[in-house]
């Protein structure tokens, strides 16, 4: 079988290959359990540092339809779709959010609705598609009301894939993942970023502010749930999602006082204090807008899965990240 | 002030000209009563039949940017977005639903982003956003399960709308429409065609057939309440409306047995014995999607208004539309 994933050169995109690469298999067009033959990387840079023979790299404009049409073979059965443009920058530059969030994404359904057979396509959404008053928890009946343009275009893809879906275009899996705590690599433009931050910098010797107050809540879950669950989206039938392909994904509600607590009990006093609080209003506008928690019982229920505490999601990120620069 | 209306040859958009024209005048971008010098009507063919030095018809492809352009002065200060492929087509052509519903209705807010002074557009919105699990009444707070292209189409762009608002590109108003009874003219291919049809052609001496079962309830107003909303909505000012944009107006909840009925109170048996049950599985299914009533306390709030009772609004449409041809 043939997988494509999109925006394969971000650290998402890059763990879900290399998990895909060491598993070397997953449920294809004929609903069994089949050998990945190929896979293809896409990403306006070229991805690297991946020495497969599976792997194929394509470098270029994922709005560009000649481009997906050449690079996306006519029996690829899979897809992620992780390419986007972050938050802060879609709020900041309005135009490139809608090119790439919303204009690319069409295009890719269109090249998938083209495709032999109706592809699995696991689209990443966010908590940017809440906002306004909300209830705590948020339900999965609860309304959309983006307060971002971010927010905005994942909740337009949402719709988009729940329709083509409907339509047997595509057999579409929308996961709206929790902010990622913690990244590894370099702050980004997303109004989370500080969310990793704050935890990465100070365990790397280096200083680091937080731009929200220290009672904003967050729902967050780890890198490592974030791709478990989009490998396990991918492998659920169809019909378990019912009337909607959208699934709040598990996570914890915490502060971001308490994230710095967990991390002086995890690193230190010395650690944490490497945290200077420096309110941003425009990240806490737009964050404050996110729900802090949400129901996940329908997510549970498809046998998604996050931890249940931040301590832990630090010590895997220690795990992960920097025992092998130790 | 100039006005312009897009699918200006509708049934709606036929008495929103002859009204503005009548009334003379609307809030303009100063904030106060201003002469409405120019209303431009748009649609694919021209609109005839309106004779007033005002008024200026521009008939062409509302998807063709240049058009847009060309027709919509920099000094436009309010558009009626009104064009729109309706359910029942949009879901037998996919394509032709994404385009006017969605590409349209994009490059339209683009044109009015380009403007002068960010115009004030009134969106027609409908029933259809909602589907699946659905509280009976359904509350503003309730999340979007559109089960129609249509209905994703209009999701979409009430998205784009807030976000288009948030941003200051434009001073948007969305309204979600009841589905309209007693429509004159001819059937069309929305999926509601028949909720004036089974009441219309009986008393236009003709047989109608009504596609869904007599329990089916629906959501309704009248073609004057529309039009009386749709200006309504046109001189709120923008702080009444809050984080969204969107309202669900004020209706009546009626099944298709108790339109009958009411028929039958107000034209007599041999007239409703002009309607024949023949269910059609398509229409039903998009049909009973669709919420039967939603709470409608903010839109009364806001100051809109409806009837209260079927009858009147039989009534209402055989003084409009009967009286002087008989």
């Amino acid at each position: 079988m043939k997988v494509c994933i999109t925006g394969a050169a971000g650290f998402l995109g890059k763990r879900l290959t290399q998990q895909l690469l060491k598993q070397g298999q997953l449920t294809g067009s004929s609903g069994a359990q089949e050998d990945i033959e190929q896979i293809m990387l896409l990403d306006i840079v070229p991805v690297e540092g991946i020495a497969d023979s599976r792997v194929r790299v394509v470098a270029g404009d994922i709005c560009d339809a000649g481009l997906l049409a050449e690079s996306i073979d006519a029996d690829v059965d899979s897809v992620f779709h992780l390419a986007a443009v972050v938050s802060g920058q879609a709020e900041a530059d309005f135009d490139l959010g809608m090119r790439i969030n919303v204009d690319a994404t069409r295009l890719l359904l269109e090249r998938c609705r083209a495709l032999a057979n109706p592809p699995r396509l696991v689209f990443t959404s966010s908590v940017a598609v809440y906002g306004g008053e909300l209830p705590d928890p948020v339900l999965d009946s609860t309304a959309l009301l983006p307060q971002s343009s971010y927010g905005t275009q994942k909740a337009v893809g949402e719709l988009l894939i729940n329709d083509y879906s409907r339509k047997r275009f595509i057999d579409g899996r929308v996961l709206r993942v929790p902010t990622i705590s913690v990244r590894p690599g370099k702050p980004n433009k997303a109004a989370s970023s500080f969310a990793s931050g704050v935890i990465r910098e100070p365990l790397a010797g280096s200083e680091a502010t937080c731009p929200v107050p220290p009672q904003t809540r967050i729902w967050l879950s780890s890198p490592r749930s974030a791709i478990a669950n989009l490998l396990h989206a991918h492998e659920l039938p169809a019909q378990g999602f019912g009337a909607s392909r959208v699934v709040n994904l598990p996570g914890i509600s915490v502060s971001a006082g308490e994230m710095l607590e967990s991390l002086e009990r995890v690193a230190g006093k010395a650690v944490a204090a490497r945290v200077r609080w420096q309110v941003d209003p425009v990240i806490t506008r737009i964050v404050s807008t996110w729900p802090g928690a949400w129901d996940c019982s329908r997510a549970l229920a498809l046998g998604f899965r996050s931890e249940t505490d931040f301590e832990a999601i630090i010590r895997a990120y220690m795990e992960d990240e920097l025992k092998s620069a130790a």
